[in-house]
């Protein structure tokens, strides 16, 4: 077996040899087209007792915020999404963030891991990027080979009693025709963001440069396509910006947890 | 204005209209065919800390626990669900339960509400048995005006640390053909139950006597039919058995909190 872990080797890798790659650091890149086929999760990690207020407010953001796992404090693993998965070291690169200030980019969280944290499983909209390319629409930052282009948004989440911040949305320009096929292949999953949240001139939404994203990478857009605009799991993120919890943990945008859970499993029919 | 409400008065009202008889104690009965067209909710209601650990058990378990809204502490207003609704007033018949024990069933709560006191509406599958009708299923228990059977089974909810219960189901008897297609229209109702959890045999998921409802009433099974089972919002109360909090409040089964929110907005596709 090679030390080394080409591009190549870990799309046509399975879910749980991702995972042991990524988790003795032989990986460190965004994960879009690892471990095809397996669901990818968005992740924030809170302390006690911020966390139960962070649960109420992804009730009332399910589009940015889908939960697909919340942890009891201190567990770090999540049976229902991979026997063998390790929160704490799972994920290519992490954020930790104090007061709202980022501090660190770890590959492993295990040496400031604390009894009390709960993790937050969040889908991500690469589930549903499979399911557009089976039709053969062309999902730009995957054909450029980039991360997908994410962008702050004046689009105010429902906010809680200490929790709130502008949602973040990732941005996919397609043709008229692929946009409108693609708001019915996403309203099948509403587990991973469902339909787009606006569709056309990114200035509505408060996005002055689309070809400067706040995350993520530029992609080009042609005349003859809408840039088409989800909900995003970097959103979490703007509520620290906006709140600055005391302690948090997320994954660095596009790098996720990968799962053992099937994208098709997310289908809502 | 008559001080009467008779069935079909409340049939023909607005919700608006219902809430505020039920809310002057001039309707006490089931909802089922009220306000045709707007979303029922059940109820639950728990004090702080332990609703933050039944908002974790909804997420857990979304097919019998579907959220469409939770409160912030002694709020009873839903502004998000109807502007004048009020939470301690427009359910015609609660339960307030101690230690597991139902020791009330109050027409208001006004003279029990406390400050800490977090409201959970659950949806629940009146709204979607107006899809159903509209194909022409026949709804058993609409057809013969009784409210709808209700059992508890040996499905367990997935737990948190200190809650758990069996599922609580509805049933609804099937020609196979309409059971196929009620699979078909629920999907497409996540946020009410979504999907049967079983079709066919009672005692695989625990049934003993389907002529015998443990809650709501007995309906007629035709020979040809199969009876169809979907996740019920009454599954906290079976949590409420199983872990007898201290203090609870629900609504009577049958008995819903009736909403400004459209049926046809909650449907996925």
């Amino acid at each position: 077996m090679s030390a080394v872990f080409s591009s190549q080797q870990a799309q046509a890798a399975s879910p749980q040899a991702c995972r042991q790659r990524i988790r003795n650091n032989e990986w460190q890149a965004p994960t879009a087209g690892l471990a095809p086929g397996a669901v990818q999760a968005n992740l924030m990690i809170l302390p006690k007792p911020l966390a139960d207020e962070f649960l109420l407010f992804c009730q009332r953001n399910p589009k940015p915020c889908p939960l697909l796992a919340v942890t009891e404090p201190g567990e770090y693993t999540v049976p229902s999404m991979a026997d063998d998965l390790d929160i704490r070291n799972d994920v290519p690169r992490y954020r930790v963030w104090k007061h709202g200030e980022l501090v660190d980019e770890p590959t492993s969280i295990a040496n400031v891991w604390r009894d009390d944290l709960v993790s937050f499983l969040i889908g991500c909209s690469f589930s549903f990027e499979e399911a557009l390319l089976a039709e053969g629409i062309d999902v730009r930052h995957i054909s450029e080979g980039v991360n997908v282009p994410m962008y702050r948004t004046n689009i105010a989440t429902t906010p809680t009693r200490s929790l709130s911040g502008p949602m973040v949305v990732s941005m996919r320009p397609l043709k008229a025709r692929d946009a409108i096929r693609a708001v019915q292949i996403t309203s099948r999953f509403p587990a991973v963001h469902g339909t787009p949240v606006h569709i056309g001139d990114p200035a509505l939404i408060g996005i002055q440069n689309i070809h400067q994203p706040d995350y993520g990478d530029a992609v080009t857009i042609h005349d003859d396509e809408l840039p088409v605009f989800w909900a995003c799991g970097v959103t979490p993120q703007s509520v620290i910006d906006t709140v600055k919890p005391a302690f948090s943990i997320t994954h660095a945008p596009g790098h996720m947890l990968i799962t053992d859970v099937p994208n098709t499993q997310l289908a809502a029919l």
